[in-house]
């Protein structure tokens, strides 16, 4: 197993993506491949003990930054580290790329690197997120790939989000729901009703519309929206859960008694800090994209990192790309879609 | 100034609407007019203290449920507490209109009972979201009363937003922005991107689009939004926020010293809950109706019905109806919108 690191790529990299790689090779066995200026790479990898670990460096003279254009980029940057590493994942050398750069970069490149899965209309974004099922989280899809879509992309989306959780995360019968303004079928934009309806019909299954408020619930596995709604949905979350900390920490200050009243429940706060740390998931796969593509956070330090090429190797170890052409050829052949049993 | 209250609506009501009548009665020296069932009003009020109290019973004898479908519920239940206290509404007789009941049928009875202010296309149900800005606070809309809108509908919904915080939050010029999935304008979905080249030619002092992680940053005073996304994002951060809460206090209790710990923080969580607490907020205006319409939580308490008859009557002495319907004027004539001097 091998994975394609974007090492240029995300807030503090090559920092945060050299150490990631180096815990990733030595906690999970596997090879590396660090995409990006060989001698800032070096000077990184120098700082760490690489002793036994299969840890690699291709050259790639460019950078795809956090504001570039996502489009101009890959057309104009073909030495870029995000191009480059495709290209390896592309010729079979490497079986799936990481990164934490500019996401809609990474996507665009992905695209035009790996193409579409046959019979795929558009790939989706997708990320596990904390929730109170069996599981422990659900996968949300897409979070920002798509702004624009059709009632057909958002069934697409539900089969593979059911791909994933069923061959990754082992649930046998993925419960898959449309985020929506409420529960009932009348609720929701024209475009839930629409899909509502062709979900309804579909071989997935479906529990219905779920709120926004429902989502950590863990009422379904798999959360369909579109890149838009998705993208406002998880970093509304993000961001609100950033500023209650922040607003914690401040009133703590404040206290001298709450100062040591946090000290005291310190292994709480860690606790829940773990479960809806963005960093324990490391990144969401890219699904519909011809090979394994996990994009991380951008702020991603090196645990993230790790973790991000943790989930890249299950991904690719569970062929999730076959899972999901697989069946779509049932789907198109009115089969049922497989059960996993555990 | 007379307030006329559904006390049939909501989860708590009538203990919640009664209480919070009464509550406001005694706060801010206002007229509440009850309407319901008299004798489940009565017996309520029966429980408190309400001598030298102006509180009066309306009856009505049907209520709309939580359940009841909008639209029909409206056109069928004609004696409902809803269309009622609306009707008093429309006489002149109260001077607005306070309902922690089905929301969407409090929007479709109110867009019935009062019609729409002359030249407004839709109107916008309104929340006021805790943020880091000087007034602590920023205007969200919509969140709900329109789930499929045209840019033209955005850019009024930032009008009336504007005029609102405006002449009610004292607000010299209002800072507006569109809730987007990044600040670039190539980003967001084409609504959005249709939106704030209408935005940027428009009076509005429009800052631009803000993404979801940013909104409590308080980046605007108003930030606008279809009613879809609206509800997606704020129904999101409550869930978030409560399932936060939730499982730390279950981390918490697993841990004695945790137990003891939080005991010293209580003030500091007390303080920050006050802070992001939708009680302390009461409820959002429907704006553009030709009425004060507030729409309070279904899950208010006596608190919360209490604060939303103080947005409601904020609102009546404000004239924000004749102030959203002069601000349009003036946009339609070309004029600068006013500017207040606080």
């Amino acid at each position: 197993m091998k994975i394609a690191l974007d090492a240029m790529g995300g807030d503090n990299a090559p920092e945060a993506t050299v150490h990631g790689a180096v815990w990733a090779a030595r906690d999970f066995g596997l090879k590396v491949q660090l995409v990006g200026q060989p001698e800032v790479i070096e000077a990184e990898l120098a700082k760490h003990n690489v002793k036994g670990l299969d840890l690699s460096v291709t050259a790639a003279s460019e950078v795809i930054e956090m504001d570039d254009s996502p489009s101009a980029a890959v057309k104009h940057k073909k030495d870029s580290s995000m191009v480059v590493a495709l290209r390896s994942v592309k010729s079979g050398e490497c079986d799936a790329f990481v990164s934490a750069g500019n996401s809609g970069g990474a996507l665009a490149a992905a695209l035009f690197g790996l193409g579409r899965i046959k019979g795929i209309k558009r790939p989706a974004l997708s990320t596990i997120f904390p929730a109170d099922s069996e599981a422990g989280c659900c996968l949300l899809l897409d979070i920002g790939a798509n702004t624009d879509v059709r009632p057909e992309f958002l069934l697409q989306f539900g089969l593979m989000g059911h791909h994933y959780v069923h061959s990754v995360l082992k649930i046998p019968n993925p419960r898959v729901g449309l985020l929506s303004t409420g529960e009932e079928e009348y609720k929701g934009n024209i475009l839930v009703q629409e899909a509502t309806k062709i979900f309804k019909q579909s071989k997935l299954n479906f529990v219905g519309n779920i709120e926004a408020k429902d989502v950590p619930l863990g009422l379904a596995d798999v959360v369909v929206t579109d890149g838009f709604t998705g993208n406002i949905y998880i970093k509304g979350v993000q961001g609100a859960a950033s500023i209650i900390q922040k607003a914690l920490a401040r009133e703590i200050k404040r206290r001298p008694l709450a100062i040591l009243g946090a000290f005291l429940a310190r292994g709480a706060i860690k606790a829940l800090r773990t479960k809806v740390d963005y960093r324990e998931f490391g990144g969401g796969p890219l699904l519909g994209v011809n090979g394994i593509v996990v994009i991380a956070h951008g702020r991603s330090d090196g645990y993230a990192i790790r973790n991000a090429i943790r989930v890249a190797r299950k991904a690719a170890s569970e062929e999730i790309v076959q899972a999901i052409e697989n069946g779509l050829r049932k789907w198109e052949e009115n089969e049922e879609l497989s059960e996993v049993t555990v």
